[in-house]
């Protein structure tokens, strides 16, 4: 298949939003000569709110526009797409590779400590779903699972708002009844399932102390890396670049951006891609 | 017209959410013996972060709904979509009558003070797109008007965090770099010019002291009554009935609506109905 056999095609990074730009930066450092086309669903974001059918629609669409342009593997840098469409995503545009972002997390957290319960700090959805303790039910059946939604957290981390006494006294607060809940126990860690909160992980790590908090991200890098060295797919020797898409409010996009990547870009530099919905209506029952 | 001569219709409530459970608690307040029907369009919230085209064409899309089922008033209960889409929406379903919630926050902003800035706090979009600072300065072209962007407080509504020192404090912190750009100026008013923000009125009060925090719902309420009794369409002496539906998620939007309805729903309560968004892809540009 031509898709999957070009070195020079960029990587595609998928996600509902802005988040995954945290996943995009964590890949551009271990992967420092490929190139990347990310695409941010910003009309249709956030995913987290919406209904597994809903979500899988909007990234089985959204991810056609990646596809089309061309990449050689595909990353679903959203916790939320992950859970509900990747499987979807894979069968769709098999051979072409697709990594989500739930697995490589599962396992850096099995990594960490072989005992204790792993904390998912998650949006509603995320936690709701239980995709976290369906992978580790069956990496690690006897392992506790607690995943904990945080949606505030997603709110602070776009307000730039990501380190701080104020900000610790929010995240203290958010957590309070988890380790009410946890009790005397010690988690073994607190993983981070939703793309916006690493940028809070130092603040985060000053609430929990010696906890370790865990940004699923550097694993799945080193995940991304395997599979495309396995596929003689790694490019060498060359200068990275980065293309970034978004589905509206590129200046939004742009301007938020620099919290999550880490350095300042434009909004010329994010190209407006539309899906349009043409939109037809159906009620399920009459009211009237 | 049928649609707007039957006294026993509801009054129709569209919002992109969650957030006009506020301004509909205070349409059934003044309105005891009306029925509402009230839909938020939930699958594709929020409209605060997503342009104006899109915003317009999901507003007038799921407020097609609301009238198929047969209403004899819309209220726009979402600055957002009033911002973008008020007049396409009047102009679509004429001659049903259509209210927004902008006017209404303006008029009442108006009354309180006859001197000083008017400070609106606003989801970004509403504070971007410049509505508050339209309608004020046709009214009355020599007052200041200070649209605020607030996004954050949205998040806190959702999370229930409504009240208490901490969210003193985090109301505090989004108000600072606006007092300190007001310098000794004392703001006339501040209007909530967001329908989260109700919810936290209470709280922002403690926090601003003196100056007058206005919910626009009122005035918005007392426009309804004029308007009804002027087309001898207030119904008398029958008990109140509301009907809820949500595009999307109702389990959540039922669990979320008692901060904002002040009563608890049950999801059982809640219908849901389908806006499918039969997506075709379009690329403006080849990046490939």
């Amino acid at each position: 298949m031509s898709l999957s056999t070009n070195k020079d095609l960029p990587i595609g990074v998928f996600d509902s939003g802005i988040g995954g730009l945290t996943v995009l930066r964590a890949l551009q450092h271990a992967l420092p000569h490929e190139n990347f086309l990310y695409l941010g669903d910003t009309a249709r974001l956030p995913y987290g709110t919406k209904s597994p059918q809903t979500v899988k629609d909007y990234a089985l669409n959204a991810n056609e526009i990646l596809v089309a342009t061309g990449v050689k593997a595909l990353v679903v840098a959203c916790n939320t797409a992950t859970a509900v469409a990747l499987d979807a995503l894979q069968e769709k545009f098999q051979p072409l590779p697709v990594l989500g972002v739930i697995a490589p997390g599962a396992i850096a957290s099995l990594e960490i400590a072989s005992e204790g319960p792993i904390v998912v700090l998650a949006t509603e959805s995320t936690a709701k779903w239980h995709a976290y303790r369906d992978i580790l039910s069956s990496l690690a059946p006897e392992r506790t699972v607690i995943e904990w939604p945080c949606q505030l957290l997603v709110a602070l981390a776009e307000e730039g708002w990501c380190e701080g006494p104020l900000v610790e006294e929010i995240i203290s607060k958010l957590l309070s009844p988890l380790f009410a809940y946890l009790g005397n126990t010690k988690p073994a860690c607190i993983l981070l399932g939703c793309t916006h909160f690493p940028v809070l992980k130092s603040a985060m790590q000053h609430v929990v102390g010696t906890i370790p908090v865990i940004d699923p991200a550097h694993t799945l890098a080193a995940q991304v890396i395997t599979l495309l060295s396995s596929q003689n797919l790694l490019r060498a020797g060359t200068k990275q670049e980065t293309q970034f898409m978004a589905t509206d409010g590129i200046e939004r996009f742009a301007r938020v951006a620099q919290t999550f990547l880490g350095y300042a870009i434009s909004s010329e530099d994010v190209e407006l891609v539309t899906v349009i919905p043409k939109i037809t209506t159906a009620k399920k029952a009459n009211t009237a």
